[in-house]
């Protein structure tokens, strides 16, 4: 089974998120909005409660922390993504290193850089369209983050949530 | 902000009612396929840790449970829904219980029957078809129910999970 691992940000900012992810993310219906911690993973039914043994230690090591996102970034031409940005993502590096170290590095070749996507999978055009009229933007937007998901993929590649890890006091 | 309390049948499950939701219920794209606990009920800010404690306390008094559904069942003239029915709903009908106890009772007057739905706010004509077509056919699931989990409502109607509770071993 595919697994996953994610932190939402408050309500109030998936919601600003969605109003772009409906026009520019197709993923937009299959996961509320989200900053991916560990990208699409497997793990057989008998590793599970290993791992989420391993889950429950790195949530009790790390503090629960808020987050800022500013501005308006991209990943072109790596990825089609646009995003928010996040000012001080240093906790969000520290836990992503903490799973990294506990399941192995994720398959993808690119660094981790904590965002939370406004739209992907774009055409070239699009991207520098949608960029272009975002840029200028200021975002202001502040969010606690006290959990982290981990989450199963299904057939129609929607995620149902499996679990939450509550971050220390 | 809303707030609801369901659990999720295990993956097979979903994908299985997932092929018919995609046709007939507008939730499909909303929430992932689930029982639900508890309907739709407003929560502040300020007394989500006590909602949070209080569920914490009744997940710890229930142990975890396996559940059958059986056969596709309606709730017409009541409300156009299809739904697969539980052949041993008793546990379910505990959690509800309490959480009704904790929380106060849904605003519905109906009675509460747990149920996975598989197509809602149908016409009349689309019900009576789909119930004839499905009414013959035997279904064997199975799903252990391990934990239930406390849900928040977006401003695009989409659910995002805040907790999950593990029932006790």
């Amino acid at each position: 089974m595919d697994y996953g691992i994610v932190v939402f940000p408050q309500k109030a900012v998936q919601d600003i998120i969605n109003s772009y992810r409906k026009r520019y993310d197709p993923h937009y219906s299959l996961i509320p909005p989200h900053i991916t911690l560990k990208e699409k993973f497997e793990l057989s039914e008998e590793n599970l409660d290993e791992a989420v043994a391993k889950l429950d230690r790195i949530a009790q090591e790390v503090k629960r922390f808020s987050i800022k996102f500013h501005k308006v970034s991209h990943f072109y031409p790596t990825s089609n993504t646009i995003y928010l940005a996040i000012q001080n993502s240093d906790p969000l590096i520290e836990l992503h290193n903490k799973i990294k170290d506990a399941f192995g590095k994720d398959e993808t070749p690119y660094d981790f850089i904590p965002h939370l996507t406004i739209g992907q999978k774009m055409s070239e055009d699009e991207l520098h369209d949608v960029y272009g009229s975002l840029r200028m933007r200021t975002f202001e937007l502040e969010t606690k983050i006290d959990r982290f998901h981990l989450m199963y993929q299904l057939e129609n590649k929607s995620w149902t949530v499996y679990q939450s890890f509550l971050l220390a006091k």
